[in-house]
């Protein structure tokens, strides 16, 4: 399916403040970018790097004043996630090497403290996709979510004690549920078309029969429609946009999908 | 300024075939793509990747039959080339890392067996940008740019035997004399502004006082309106399109820069 | 100086267990390893990859029953650290771009949660060098240097309840402080001379003045003798070996640092 | 097998002289070196860095006078180089990104003009192994094997007008000869056990049945005990040393391999 995404920023800076982005979606193997525009007011200059997980990473300093970024993309994704009840667990000897710094514990998945809980959800299922199913469905059933009831990021142990929080906190813990098990895990941030309410979205994806799926306790039901714009082990690497110095609160997000094309 | 760049190509495929394309120019420190669009009829399936020097690289296999590829960009580049006639030579030693890779002679440059003509050229001149320059002048002068000349690339030997060129040869010959002297040397591939006949290009880069300078041998007077789209040892790493199996003749290349705004 | 590095870890094994080792020392810009061992017992399939960081990274499958690992390494390296207060804080704008990877918090580096802490360290100090400086010399003074007082890693938010620590709960404070002033701030695990008492050490490196230099809040007096062995953000990257499965109870660990020459 | 390699190369120098070397082979899926020494004589400094071939890479600067290199390790290789005269050709695309670099035209191996004579070698040939071997064995009967007989790198074009050459001739022609059929291909130099006249040496490696294998012409009988120091397109890529500067004539140059344990 096609789908037009698009984020719309607006900030009023109080002073001149770095910003780094994450707001290009990239073509890859799964989903392919046949128009981008990015843009901002005033026009200030703005480079572009790729960071470690290979995510389009764009810095700039906003200027005193209203600032924008405004982004848009038409992009070819999936209609439908691949499931795969029998896609097994990958043992760890037979992972590749470059999938392996998805077993460590990050900022917000303190994975090496749900050992405990992650072999209680997944009692009596098969190593694999089925885990990570039983903890996505344990996800659903245990943490509720409630679109926009944090500002900022809370870790899994956190958001175990919350009982509740916004996808990002969702996946949180299901990434730090995945990794105890030892299956490798990583945070995606994105669009999703019919998202309610609309807004950036975040999810997670696990590696088991030697691929990554695609699992997100917010939603009912198996869906497509994902648009990814950045990877890494947890929100500390794919913030859509990291500031430093005094907060400069942004005054309008503004996101949007809309199908284009079958 | 701003300039929109377009290139369309159209084949005639008599056989499923795979392409290799790189037509898409990336954001970085010296330009920045605003707007990018990359079209392909029929819409086959399309991935892409980053290659050993940043480039982006399209994969796709075009169907028999009629085949194209439509790519456009808005891009903020310079209006002028940096030009320092004092930025000196950099000692080996002190060059970084990843720059020593453009001291080797590559395919169509053969350093190796210039030394002789470029300490012909460059005797009596300050090492360093002095030193290219030079070159450039050289090549300006005993080296008629004759667009549309050759089919397929030939190396700086044969350029200088045959004493004319494309875009490309002229560019081979003086990475070459530059390596020669020890001076890291790429081409580059993408568009010019107000190029004539119009086309994609191809010029070429040294590495003197610490950074980057353009140089471009087909053109007199130092101007700007470069937009890069590859980056490379020389013409083997930057096609525009590689492809494999029975040649698919080319029925269109046509390529536009037109400047949108200052 | 140069120095004789050697880990020995012996283990007893219940049931085949993954291990990813980093022990092997690599030699760049501020080390040179003339000479390197890596052996173990028996003598098992053994791979080796360059991690995110460009750490070496071993990996085999521990067969049941005694396995042991001895590694040793000549190492010359510098008998100072270098000093500079004088070494300005690098605006982010101006920070090159695989450096900013080191603002982020990360999994026992909760650097968002320390920013008021960080500000009362070093008010009326200048920004840079001298900042991290009064870092390292708040830890001296209000967390208790207690070797071997702990098993596992615990975050910089846990050190600063405790008060106390090992080199690594240290470092992740030093580490945390760093980053929530914006300074980039990494782990370094590996050898120290002089170490009393002897083991695998722990420190931290912070980028000002364009570069790395290296603090230690566990030692009094600046020394060097420093042998780097792997870095990142924080222990979680730079584990000298993660086992996978059932916990494989390391029956002896021993560590020794001698001068060889000077 | 367990192989003890050792390479000695004493130079005398006019002028202070800047080498990169690449001298030290490295860990990875084919072979373990559980024991490393690089010794410069006299001790100045040195510094390591990974190319874009994950080749590890010293630079030094050798200062005028004698100066010598003195390289070992003891190497885990196989005794037998895999062999599968059913891995098939692995259509391009199907062939991994990072692959596909080695399909290009390179300095000394010009596949863009080679498509006639590897079609006529490999004529009634199934697709994949079987066209390497027959390129192999092509080598074997028509180019002379003259261990000594070039100073410096010629190319595939060159050697096949020659029709002889030492082992670098060799696999440069192999190399080219493979690509032309789409196969990727890449050099390799390293060490030989048994190799007569003892001397570093140079083979090539062709990717089909979705792995890479090992060809040699200038052995007969498929045996093993190769150990690597460096990978790459061709001689550019994988020079032991290179100098800059004037001419550092190498007094000696020694290298010796030797059985250890089985």
């Amino acid at each position: 399916m096609w789908l037009r995404v698009s984020c719309k920023l607006a900030f009023n800076i109080e002073l001149s403040t770095p910003f780094v982005l994450m707001l290009r979606p990239r073509s890859g193997e799964e989903q392919w970018i046949e128009r981008d525009e990015f843009k901002i007011a005033p026009n200030v200059p703005i480079t572009e790097f790729t960071d470690h997980y290979g995510n389009l990473c764009q810095r700039l300093v906003a200027p005193k004043g209203n600032f924008s970024i405004h982004t848009t993309s038409d992009v070819k994704t999936s209609e439908f996630v691949d499931v795969d009840f029998d896609a097994p667990f990958v043992e760890i000897k037979n992972l590749p090497n470059d999938i392996l710094c998805y077993l460590l514990p990050s900022r917000y998945c303190e994975s090496d403290r749900f050992n405990e809980l992650a072999n209680a959800i997944t009692a009596n299922v098969n190593p694999g996709y089925s885990q990570v199913f039983a903890i996505e469905e344990w996800l659903r059933t245990n943490i509720s979510y409630i679109p926009g009831s944090s500002e900022y990021p809370i870790s899994a142990i956190e958001v175990n004690y919350k009982l509740s929080g916004v996808c990002r906190d969702l996946a949180h813990l299901g990434i730090a549920l995945c990794r105890s098990l030892s299956i490798p895990a990583r945070m995606v941030v994105g669009y999703l078309h019919n998202l309610y309410p609309m807004d950036m979205h975040a999810w997670f994806e696990a590696f088991v029969g030697g691929r990554w799926y695609t699992f997100d306790a917010t939603q009912t039901g198996i869906k497509g429609g994902y648009v990814s714009v950045g990877y890494g082990l947890d929100a500390a690497d794919v913030a859509i946009f990291n500031q430093f110095g005094p907060v400069a609160h942004s005054l309008q997000q503004s996101v949007s999908v809309i199908q284009i094309k079958n």
